[in-house]
């Protein structure tokens, strides 16, 4: 399982189906999929946490894991079972950084739900998608509204660069699994 | 903080809303709630949770505890700073009882994500309606369709026997917070 992870316009959607086309034209069977979404709860609860900006971070971090477990359990583990490779635009990571440094929950509580969501699954290369806090929330507020978690973006930049350091924290603490790549470069260079 | 528990048809939300009534008459200040439902996001997943019957239980576990946790935060705990008495139709121990014991989760895992979604808030006093687990879900199939869980009413009846056993179980652990009424006794005399 390979995921994605990045702020807002990290380009993250574009790679995460850059990758997923490489590695079908190569023969490796693939499935893209993305949180939340991806199942019909995820995107359920996707359409909430676009519209609604009155949950708070909490039920925001259990709603992020319901979304998880059914994505998990009904189609990941299918997936990689049957010998697929699983890419994803973004997973448990995102939580540590957008709820845990972003939000500013307890970091240990959110660990423990994501092990609990996905029965301990952990992905095999994580791709971190750096760019400059402020580049990121310009190129997302270029694109269509449906790409990406608009809900986010209006937050406050002070929020977006808590989560960006919160991803380059991650990277830096498990270097074996994380692979972090400047992404203000051309799409082909990246 | 009073909860009514129980299994289906057990009378929880009639004597809730008795009780209500009874303290408002007595010049105490009360707020009902009930869950899911109650806020906002908890009408949006109780939504789902009538309607879909693919979600995993790991995901439904972590759906209730997000309809929770907004309520405690935003409802439950601002009543009870106020003054306020609050009754609940459900609360924890109908996720330890349904998930935990009916769907057969980790317990543990429950008791966790309960204390986290109410920051540790455990009731004064916990109401068990005892009824037998077929006349429960008879008198649930004859209410209307708004009043109930109907996605948990279809379940099997050794779904709903596992339930009750839980419920028992829980009170018999801890019996200084738990009152066990027999709810098979007429409307006034329980």
């Amino acid at each position: 399982m390979i995921t994605f992870e990045g702020s807002e316009g990290s380009g993250k959607s574009t790679h995460a189906a850059r990758l997923e086309a490489r590695l079908r034209e190569a023969g490796v069977p693939v499935l893209l999929v993305r949180e939340p979404g991806s199942t019909e709860l995820g995107q359920y609860l996707r359409e909430w946490l676009k519209r609604e900006k009155t949950t708070v971070p909490l039920a925001e971090l259990f709603l992020f894991e319901a979304a998880r477990a059914q994505l998990v359990q009904d189609v990941i583990r299918p997936a990689l079972k049957s010998g697929k490779v699983v890419v994803a635009d973004r997973f448990t990571d995102s939580t540590l950084a957008y709820q845990g440094f972003g939000r500013g929950l307890d970091i240990g509580l959110i660990r423990r739900l994501n092990d609990a969501a996905t029965a301990g699954l952990v992905p095999d290369v994580t791709i971190l998608l750096d760019v400059p806090v402020v580049a990121g929330l310009e190129r997302a507020a270029n694109r269509s509204d449906d790409a990406g978690s608009r809900k986010f973006e209006d937050l406050p930049v002070e929020f977006h660069e808590k989560v960006a350091a919160g991803f380059r924290a991650l990277a830096a603490k498990e270097r074996k699994r994380w692979l972090v790549v400047d992404s203000t470069r051309d799409q082909d260079a990246v």
